[in-house]
């Protein structure tokens, strides 16, 4: 028996009510922690041991006077964008190699939360009567979802999974790194790709990608979510500024602290490939990529073991960057229960393990996600917990 | 004959065309400077010099590893905001007495801007069939009127001036500073006070304001812009979590960065007033007002002598703050073109001064809105085109 105090029964609430200090008191977990297991979000923890490791070269010192102001660089079109990020950015892309930069407009938001509203503004007509469909492939970004249903615009609506999407009508489809555009009738559609895993650490660069508007973020880049800087590489310089429009009478720009300090550890991640050794422990992809590859054999092991849960067999392929293939290490593990449990994202939480259940993403209750991006007690901690389902379910 | 390159025939463009490096030919100005003054934006950088003279108790230095997550605090509200943030929100208010605080929310938001369309969100209800009405007594910060039109949300439209709303329909009014609400039959509506400029540099602070949702920002408060950090103090929790719903949904939350940095700067602020002797040129507020006060005092002198325009008398109370009486200190001088000159921006356009025109705040075109916020040779490169018109017009 599990006690959640403050537990939400609304998933929208997951964001805000408090879950860390829950009491758990099923005697089946019989660690000391009685603290419940927040995996649902996907905060980048894991990386924080390296950035300690690199701290010297990483800090940024902002005196009192400066950024005073909102804007920037007037003559750019995206004005409030400083000039640093902006070289920082095509400088990661040139070392990556993971998308084609040039003659394309780079945009900066708070995340690249505001970056897909900015979009879906941007890709919408404010002379239409009726609102724009909006639909990606399931499983799909929850928040893509809560985004659309919460704000209620006029100018688009939620239209759920791209493979059933089958109306004669204009649409906007979100293609994250994963996957290719799945709507079949595609003449009438508009495509935002959102590539915000398609870093070496986590999955194989095989192609410079080169699509009219793709979505990156810090957060998911090096690890830093709390910054809130996403950015857009945009094709078409009308579609920029319209995104540009929304940020300005949205946010009035994005913080320039948050900019600088982006800049600042882009350029370390580029200096460590540019000026290191061929490979070591300061290599910032490399560094992800090792750990979790770690994490996925550690955790396809005890899935292996518990007999209780199933994870997908991931592809392979080789990678322009690393110059080797590899399996995909993703960020976020998506377990499916089996032997007849209806309900994953319960049973976890039964296990003293918050996840997101599926049907949030576009799927089956069966299906659960879980982040892979904790810190290390905690995926140990997740691990031990996972295990414990073996014993209740024998 | 004044030919401004690059020039945006919407207004809406205003934020985003470059208007900087703007070839000004009109013989009129007879100064060396060939730019535009763009003083249609309110970006407060008079007070670059204070924070350079305080920029060593100012500075902070954020390594590496910091703030990595997009969380905060789980057990507050407002999960994102950084408890040293709130602290500082709370005793700038206990400083100042401008704002009743307790047993309040406090909800940090992108600047004041994500804020007011954060408290729309939580005071529509998603429910209704028809969009809730948002008014506000003009001449209302236009921004306010940007941002519901763009957006086109389905909760909440634009309904015009709070003076002649008279609609039997639920409303949301702001109401600004210097305001008292205006609607007539106010018993459906309710209020958000955007108290921006309730500071003692700007006015005297005559009373504790106590209001359900009240928004100040950090751009106005102490200059620092380019942060893009505000705070609402709500009294209902229920609305308190909306917002917060609300900035989750379209940024996941508040840069950490320049909260960290917000918090620090407010912090030497109260320092100055509690660790310095009684007045000095460090001591923020005051040094604020005596710049303000010196610039109006010029301004008014400026305006009396060429004889085209007009300015509003300010009013005058006794401060609690300041243990004086003084006249009001805008941070924009609405000036009125006199003399049958209909079109005030296109007017000072033609004296190459970029003010917002009165119609995108819903008055007559006779008006515009200057900055009085601007760089010192800025300011004095204003008065000296003021004068121009008087040559002009003579």
């Amino acid at each position: 028996m599990v006690t959640l105090q403050g537990e939400a029964s609304d998933p929208a609430n997951q964001n805000r009510l408090p879950y860390s200090n829950v009491t758990i008191t099923n005697p089946l977990i019989t660690d000391s922690s009685n603290l419940i297991l927040r995996l649902e979000m996907g905060d980048p923890k894991l990386l924080v041991p390296y950035w300690k490791m690199m701290s010297d070269k990483c800090s940024v010192v902002i005196e009192g006077w400066k950024f005073m102001s909102h804007e920037s660089d007037a003559s750019n079109v995206c004005q409030y964008m400083l000039p640093e990020l902006g070289d920082a950015i095509k400088r990661i892309h040139s070392l990556v190699h993971n998308a084609a930069i040039q003659d394309k407009h780079i945009i900066v938001g708070t995340g690249s939360t505001q970056l897909f509203h900015a979009a879906w503004f941007a890709l919408s007509s404010s002379d239409s009567v009726r609102p724009i469909n909006i639909v990606s492939a399931a499983p799909f970004y929850s928040l893509y979802l809560d985004g659309v249903k919460a704000l209620r615009s006029g100018l688009y609506q939620w239209a759920g999974d791209a493979a059933t999407y089958d109306k004669d009508e204009p649409y906007i489809e979100m293609v994250t790194s994963q996957n290719n555009p799945v709507v079949r009738s595609a003449s009438q559609g508009k495509l935002i790709h959102d590539l915000a895993y398609y870093w070496p650490q986590y999955t194989p660069i095989t192609h410079h990608a080169d699509h009219d508007l793709m979505l990156f973020t810090f957060s998911k880049c090096t690890g830093h979510a709390g910054s809130r800087i996403g950015w857009a590489i945009v094709k078409d310089i009308q579609v920029a500024k319209k995104m540009v429009h929304f940020i300005q009478v949205s946010t009035t720009g994005v913080s320039k602290e948050s900019q600088i300090r982006a800049a600042k550890i882009l350029g370390v991640v580029c200096d460590s490939y540019q000026s290191l050794g061929p490979k070591g422990s300061e290599h910032f992809f490399d560094y992800g990529k090792r750990l979790l590859r770690e994490r996925w054999d550690r955790m396809r092991q005890v899935i292996g073991q518990c007999e209780v849960f199933t994870v997908a067999k991931p592809s392979s392929a080789y990678c322009n960057f690393t110059k080797e293939s590899f399996e995909t290490n993703s960020a976020f593990a998506w377990v499916k229960c089996e032997g007849g449990i209806e309900d994953c994202g319960t049973y976890l939480k039964n296990l003293g393990i918050l996840a997101r259940p599926g049907r949030l993403f576009g799927v089956g209750p069966e299906f659960a996600r879980i982040s892979m991006l904790s810190t290390n007690d905690e995926f140990d901690e997740l691990l031990t917990r996972l295990l414990n389902a073996r014993r209740e379910y024998n």
